[in-house]
């Protein structure tokens, strides 16, 4: 099923748009037709997968468009069932939001109908690791044709035909074309933790939404943490009742969510942390703890010392008991027990456990997790189910069929797969960690370098993207989680060779818009969060700043700022998108002006008028500073962004001007930026800087321009902008 | 508890900032003051209300500040319990949220909270008519004391308090002041239709949210209709089974929205329609029916023929089992049965049931109506209810003890308490016309002119907002109640002397920003639908063009565009807001322009520059029209809107330069100012075309100014412009 050959589409089609695209120049030259309608058109069709995201295993787009009108009907053909025609009705639904069209609701055959669903079987009742989810899509000027083994197939199929609406001045439309696609990767998933900060089912079930759409195929359900234990557990109910503030989901709420997955052809994982990560289990049972309790609910973020005591039988008991509850609640064959960061501070001090460990002769407490994870694996087998756990539950004695999660990189799954474990990556998808999507993106459960057997490699499952929610209320969460998914979704079901970074990111925008569409908040939060910030309505200023920030990487914003469970999310950092969008283009501007030298005409004036805009942005939010003392901290960073850009107008002046500057100029402006690199009170840094580094080097090297090309000397400017960075920070 | 004398405050704080803004002008002219610092902060401080909405009974502002730290905390003094507990701990989390500030959490005492609230009881444990709803607030430099008779008097002043939030330079506060508060009516609601289009649950509660914010008390909530039955009823679930499309409230659900409100100090008033608007009660009980059935649940607007059938035991066996489910499910002491455009056309039409009434002499379909209404108010009491229904249920044979729920008007709620019957009024607030805040601020459920004894006007119980949902989605409610039912909201609870139009503006402007907040969505949807029809993120042109538009008024939605249910509510007439802003911000600008005679120089630079942008809408746009057919509609109001800025330009320049217009322009361009106005197929109006009128015509009346003072002129100019409109839009 994987390492699909690439499809040979994406090149044939661009090298027939670059002769289009050389017809144009010499229409625009002799400006023989209307100077900005064409190149726009022309746009949209030199884009070999236009919005399709994935990208399927094969893509050919052939001539003629089938339209899509008032009259759109959609029919089965052959097998049917609810599902399927839930589906149906779902993607006609979106299709009439999107076009303000209303459909006819006529009941037709599949002869006549716009769309004819074709699918052979029900498939898996409860959607499975190998569920059959391929399918073809066949558009002509008459009819689009989906055909599939399975109603999850179709499922999958649906969500292209959506992506391949597009309008013009004639009306809405699909292109005719030939779609054979089928999954590189059987797991796809995306961890959800709604432990740290608590997510209502609706937030839940628009992400599910949201997965459907880029057919991720696994949400992966964090329900317990040392900060709550969010389910109900009727047999245990001290687990909830005592765990979770009152903020858990309802055993009947589980059913519909797990009902809602199954809708969309999305398994439902969940995961129960243990030995560690355990605090609130301990609250209603400390009993069940290694050291000497009370326990409080965690309200702070990190590793914490309580562990479940490994030693006696009654905590097996327990975890039969509650783990059987849950197995009937959750039909997915897996079962995920965490296993991660338990750090045996609470075994080595409890002399009990000391004694036990001796007696058993287990050498120490990675020994004993092993010991604890076994048992446990024998109770997940008893109710039925397969194992899966993070990197730490692995040890070779082991059962097989286990899988292993893997938070520390593709090396230890690689190992893993070696010794015969299953596994799934997750290092390199952790969403919270605010990095770009490209880099996500450039992650591969088998890397092309993989030493790796054929054998070996089908035992990399796939990967989960994850959203660890220390820092994400149900307002951001669709924010951080979108549209960046759509590239590590892309990673996980496209053919390996699919690496376009511009075109991932011209799809993942246009996703951003889609999937506002089906009701994530994306875009929308994020300004309503600037509006509480600036106390109006008129938040041009702010969200220009905005635009140009990123939260810090990694781990940084905890340690600019600690926080806890109850630090409100309504900052700066919790309007700010992961990636600034801005900083990219400009970044581009940037590298295509140095190309350009010694003309410095690229871009220039555009440049220009946004660094002049970005300057005054510290002026004209005056008034909001004063009236918001939350943007107090934010006063500095427009401070810094005016000097940023007034420097970065100075050394474009400088370069266009061929004019040298001054060593003095160069070190008082590097230092200037370094410092406002370190400017970390608002837990955001300000995307430009490197840029703003590249110019103001180049303005410093403008005299080696006359010994090497442009090529060499913007590359060269490059290489010095970005060596030895002065903070950790990217 | 009605008629409150109105508050001297305002005027005397007015008075004050008089004098200071006197200083504050020979402050700026000798320019010893940096110059726009003050002025700000002043226009700040004149606003004698500032945020207060609904304005309390009384108000002091005083000297002095309470500020609002890290450390804040509150505290209960005497009396507690978990509703006024959870109702404290919501108002602080609020304070957090807007403020970025993270609250210790310890435990205080009275003596040294911030904010000591003491009441005396918890009142009625559910929310009553006759509850004592008043407060009052003590704030200085030291601590805030909240005092109220029963909890839900303390949530009022808790929304008071955190409407008083400030922030300045130096960080957040409150102002010091005395406040006492009690409402005008006792009836102040909002009606919920979740049956033309169904609301789900978060949608209910985040409107209480906002209920609660503008001190409203009642929910009532339109539970069946001919389009759908939607509360889910045991003893006969065809009801809700088949006829809601799955679409209906669970028991549960009623009861955790009951729970919802009540912690709010809100009622939930059910409505269930009958004998007419029951289209949906048939189609799984069609034996009810007066007509040959079988019943379908409608999908068109308007009234409809079924009706229950007056004339049989086994309808009142069936109601009386229906409400006796309901009267438990429901808590509130009073019951809605409808009773509104019964068309009694299956009455006529049905030979049994004109046999019927010539037997019992029943003269009239209206008398027959009575007939049922008699009997169904005698069910309504065994079962401990007051009825309340619309003005069709009365008839002077009816107990007195019954409430006419008026949406024909004040005559006729009037009449009924004329009568010795209680109501309450809806005429005038149909939030579902469209009209401007202003106009529903203009209607008083006891007009200055009622003739009422005061005994009477004791009847008047208060009013409801309606909003009806033939055009509201999930999606658009907010903002189609929100912020205009603060409007409403201040009518009921207010003194009725509190009729300051700007003002009222200023203060729902605010009210929109904090309802986002607790997670209302009246802007933030707005933008997302915007961003659908551009299929872009980049929506400034579109939005310039929707800030500009304003819905059809009253039914002519409707007209424009024949609608069903199904019809997806995603045009452009749904992002846009039922009031422009900008187009009242630009009439009051061209008012004071034309007072500006014979100078015109008030406002002329930011009119024109705003002018001229939107003549360049329709450029602009062109690429977004062409990707997005569903703007297709918009195409000619664009163009519209072109001509318009063109010829207010004109104008504006034929002012400024004082030289007349020749007759064939004036002509011309009324001529092309009428036709605009013709363009619905949008189903929306350009909200600025009224002020080009007046520019128009002002311009075609230069020479008149020779020989009449400013004032005269642009007086005679506007009633000129305003003269037998040629649309019945406005």
């Amino acid at each position: 099923m994987r390492y699909e050959k690439p499809t040979r589409v994406g090149t044939q089609n661009r090298k027939s748009m670059k002769i289009i695209k050389s017809l144009l120049s010499v229409f625009l030259l002799v400006g023989g037709i209307g100077g900005y309608v064409l190149p726009r058109q022309t746009t949209m069709k030199t884009t070999a997968y236009r919005n399709l995201l994935p990208v399927p295993s094969s893509v050919t787009f052939k001539s003629g468009r089938l339209t899509v009108g008032a009259d759109f009907s959609a029919a089965t053909n052959g097998f049917s069932d609810q599902r399927l025609l839930s589906a149906i009705q779902r993607a006609s639904r979106r299709i009439e939001l999107r076009t303000g069209l209303e459909f006819k609701r006529a009941t037709v055959d599949a002869a006549t109908a716009t769309l004819v669903v074709e699918c052979k079987t029900a498939g898996k009742a409860i959607p499975a690791l190998d569920e059959d989810e391929s399918y073809s899509l066949d558009v002509t000027d008459k009819q689009a044709s989906l055909k599939a083994n399975t109603v999850v197939g179709a499922i999958r199929g649906l969500e292209t035909f959506l992506q391949l609406i597009e309008g013009d001045q004639n009306g809405y439309f699909i292109p005719s074309v030939n779609i054979q696609d089928k999954p590189r990767f059987a797991w796809r998933g995306l961890l959800i933790d709604s432990c740290r900060h608590f997510q209502p089912v609706e937030v839940i079930k628009r992400e599910l939404d949201g997965m459907a759409a880029v057919k991720m195929n696994v949400l992966h359900w964090h329900l317990t943490e040392d900060q709550g234990f969010r389910v109900e557990v009727r047999k245990y109910p001290k687990l909830h009742e005592m765990g979770s503030d009152g903020l858990y989901y309802t055993q009947e709420q589980i059913r519909e969510v797990v009902a809602y997955a199954t809708e969309r052809g999305i398994r439902v994982v969940p995961e129960f942390d243990m030995p560690g990560h355990a605090t609130s289990w301990l609250v209603g049972y400390p009993e069940l703890g290694s050291g000497p309790g009370p326990y409080q609910i965690i309200r702070k973020w990190g590793i914490f010392d309580a562990a479940l005591d490994p030693t006696r039988d009654e905590v097996y008991k327990f975890i039969d008991g509650f783990l059987g509850e849950m197995a009937a609640l959750f039909p997915d064959a897996y079962m995920h027990i965490g296993g991660d960061e338990s750090n045996g501070k609470q075994w080595k001090e409890n002399p009990r456990i000391q004694a036990f460990m001796k007696e058993k002769n287990i050498k120490d407490t990675e020994a004993l997790q092993a010991y604890f994870t076994a048992k446990v694996q024998t109770i997940v087998a008893k109710h039925k189910k397969r194992m899966i756990g993070w990197d730490e539950i692995y040890s070779p004695e082991m059962p097989k069929n286990i899988v292993i999660h893997s938070w520390r990189g593709p090396e230890s799954l690689a190992k893993a797969a070696t010794n015969g474990y299953a596994g799934i990556l997750s290092s390199g998808y952790y969403l919270d960690h605010m990095r770009p999507a490209a880099q996500h993106y450039a992650v591969d459960p088998i890397p092309a370098n993989s030493t790796l057997t054929e054998q070996q490699k089908e035992l990399i499952l796939g990967g989960e993207a994850c959203m660890w929610s220390e820092y994400i209320s149900p307002e951001t969460i669709d924010s951080r989680i979108w549209p960046r998914l759509g590239a590590i979704a892309e990673r996980l079901w496209s053919p390996s060779t699919i690496t376009d970074v511009d075109d991932m990111y011209r799809r993942t925008t246009a996703l951003g818009i889609q999937l506002e569409v089906f009701g994530l908040t994306n875009e929308t939060n994020m300004d309503r969060l600037m509006r509480n910030l600036a106390g109006s309505t008129d938040i041009g200023s702010l969200k220009t700043l905005v635009e140009l920030v990123e939260p810090l990487q990694g781990y940084n914003r905890g340690k600019a700022h600690p926080s806890t469970q109850m630090t409100p999310l309504t900052r700066l950092v919790d309007a700010a998108k992961p990636e600034s969008a801005t900083g990219r283009s400009f970044a581009k501007a940037v590298d295509e002006f140095l190309m350009d030298a010694p003309n410095f005409r690229a871009h220039r004036e555009e440049m220009s008028k946004n660094l002049g805009l970005w300057r005054d942005v510290n002026l004209s939010l005056e008034p909001t500073f004063d009236r918001s003392p939350v943007l107090t901290e934010v006063r500095p960073l427009a401070k810094d962004l005016s000097q940023i850009s007034q420097a970065a107008l100075e050394a474009i002046s400088h370069l266009s001007s061929s004019n040298s500057v001054t060593p003095e100029w160069r070190d008082a402006t590097l230092a200037m930026l370094a410092e406002a690199i370190k400017h970390d009170q608002a837990a955001v840094g300000l995307s430009i800087i490197p840029s703003v580094k590249q110019l103001v080097i180049a303005a410093a090297e403008l005299d080696q321009l006359k010994t090497s090309t442009p090529a060499e000397w913007s590359k060269r400017v490059k290489t010095l902008a970005t060596e030895k960075p002065k903070n950790g920070r990217r």
